[in-house]
């Protein structure tokens, strides 16, 4: 039976990616060597990581514009410490919108001073905090662009005085933006470009070198950018697949294209949440994520009937983060809008049943 | 053509496990899902989790004796800085046996005070030190067990008054070692467990805690033995082949039988090298390691001719590494014996040839 897969990350890629990474872990590029064994030295492997750092660019339409491409390992957690560790020389402003927000700002503060700018925990994170001030005196400005666990989304980045650092793990190459805005984007590869395992880093230059901090050698960007990504053996297979990823989005017709798709997508479904009286969004309106669309059954309603029917209809993942429950549909790109339309119709079935 | 895979890392694993590897990237489980799309807290990734400690501590013989394990991401090289972060509190004691021992000892200056007490650059790492004194003011020991650019192998391990700290990435569970000894233990994967991209720590709960160091979470090893390797997305598909690759070694009789093996290879690749005279040895004989076989022309010996027989042969990986030349056979655990038959008769065909 056909699953349609919502899960929040590690989450769907298309097809064809899945088919061309398992021919490989067999015989990569007809070298009758399974690519989990060739040395990440190989002319073959090489190939595939440079590949891979020029879709980044290219997709972003960030080329020639002073901006190295990184594939690390560690995760965005990892980068939590990173950014500070290589950024921070007297105080970082932090935008708080959520746990891997809170998380960022935690590991900053082992490095020094930061100023959390505003943060919308008081109301659930249902919302992203506008209007806020940016202090000029900061190394740089901290956000994360898609709020998975609450399903929110900057829509609009404000305009910064400092250097702007973005998480961009869960809503990297959905949409269109000015990547030329941010200084610092990082994003772990396992919604929108991978499988888990690899952490891609796109980083101006002329940002780093600034603190007067000694970095420890694996800690420090400069490093990975001298050594290419292979200071030491990169996630090689997990770096192949997003290679694959990036490659089927270029054919598609880049970020403009699978942007019209992901709109689509949630509209269809934020439309039927908000017309069904047995389901209510969570987040706020304005800031709703195109990428993870978060609800709740209506007061009063019970679940058990509707958990049936989505399950019977061959849909997966789609209980909400253990942390606030409800219900969580994540539309990362691979997933297609006949999977959104099987899920509203569960909905609509639900509706007749009740 | 089947092809002989001497590369030193990433480097061969077994043929079966390549093979399940590709069936799970289509279809794993039975689930109709990629494992590369499944959820990390979905009880089937839980249960490859899982099933890879048990059997990383059933393989080691390390059950019920106070460690744990954990699958992390970011190389040996990101251990080179987290075992100082996580245990040196005033001074800590370290062996330099090469390239991989010196960037340890680097790393560790940034945390404190490091002591070298002993080393063998002076002679080109070509032996392994013997007879030091390991101060017991130090907070820990730390030896690289195998020198995988070199070739050298500690064959005995001093006692030491204080908790040892080894980098067994090119050598573990590929010989029978009191893995008791040990305090802890780390290993990337991709030599004798897995594919590059995730990184086994071994380590007694009881070391911890105690150099009253605040430390980033994600450095940690006590937020992830809280979170038992899942405090931040796992590199899934990198510990699902290790724990694959475990498998197959406990099926195959665990590390008494793979070692058996391993030391039938190395005796014969290295009484080939003995007693042909177009070649030498690199490593002292007593140091000589059974997974890295490093060995040279005999002086004004040409390598053309050699160079020809043995990619004629279908042998791969067989130069040595970029920062010493010279040539060099990594026999892993799933190397098979015929390979190594293979070079010899290369080797052979080459004497006779010249």
């Amino acid at each position: 039976m056909k699953k349609h897969n919502y899960s929040a990350g590690p989450c769907i890629l298309p097809q064809e990616v899945f088919e061309q990474a398992a021919a490989s872990v067999l015989n990569f590029n007809n070298l009758n060597l399974s690519i989990l064994e060739v040395s990440h030295r190989s002319k073959d492997i090489v190939a595939v990581m440079e590949e891979a750092q020029a879709l980044v660019l290219e997709l972003l339409n960030l080329e020639n514009k002073g901006y190295e491409v990184l594939f690390l390992q560690g995760g965005a957690s990892l980068q939590f410490l990173m950014a500070p560790y290589n950024l921070l020389k007297s105080k970082a402003a932090y935008l708080d919108t959520g746990t891997w927000s809170s998380n960022a700002i935690k590991e900053a503060k082992y490095i020094g001073n930061v100023e959390v700018v505003a943060s919308s925990k008081e109301n659930g994170y249902r919302h992203i905090p506008k209007g806020f001030n940016i202090p000029s005196d900061a190394d740089y400005f901290h956000c994360t662009s898609n709020n998975t666990i609450y399903g929110t989304q900057i829509k609009s980045f404000q305009n910064s005085p400092v250097p702007v650092v973005c998480d961009m793990s869960s809503d990297i190459f959905s949409r269109v933006l000015d990547f030329s805005k941010f200084d610092l984007i990082y994003a772990g590869a396992q919604k929108n470009m991978g499988p888990a395992g690899t952490t891609l880093v796109v980083v101006k230059k002329d940002l780093l070198g600034k603190t007067g901090r000694a970095i420890p050698a694996i800690l420090d960007y400069e490093t990975h950018i001298a050594k290419e990504s292979m200071f030491n053996t990169p996630a090689v297979f997990a770096v192949y697949v997003s290679m694959l990823t990036l490659r089927w989005l270029k054919n598609l017709g880049g970020i403009s294209a699978i942007e019209k798709i992901n709109n689509a997508k949630a509209e269809l479904l934020y439309a039927e949440i908000d017309r069904n009286p047995l389901f209510k969004g969570y987040a706020s309106p304005d800031d709703r994520s195109n990428m993870n669309v978060t609800f709740n059954l209506a007061d009063g309603v019970s679940g058990e009937v509707f958990d049936g029917l989505w399950k019977a209809a061959g849909i997966n993942g789609l209980n909400g983060h253990r942390s606030v429950g409800g219900y969580r549909a994540s539309m990362y790109n691979a997933l297609p809008l006949e999977s959104v339309q099987v899920l509203v119709e569960a909905m609509q079935t639900f509706e007749k049943k009740a």
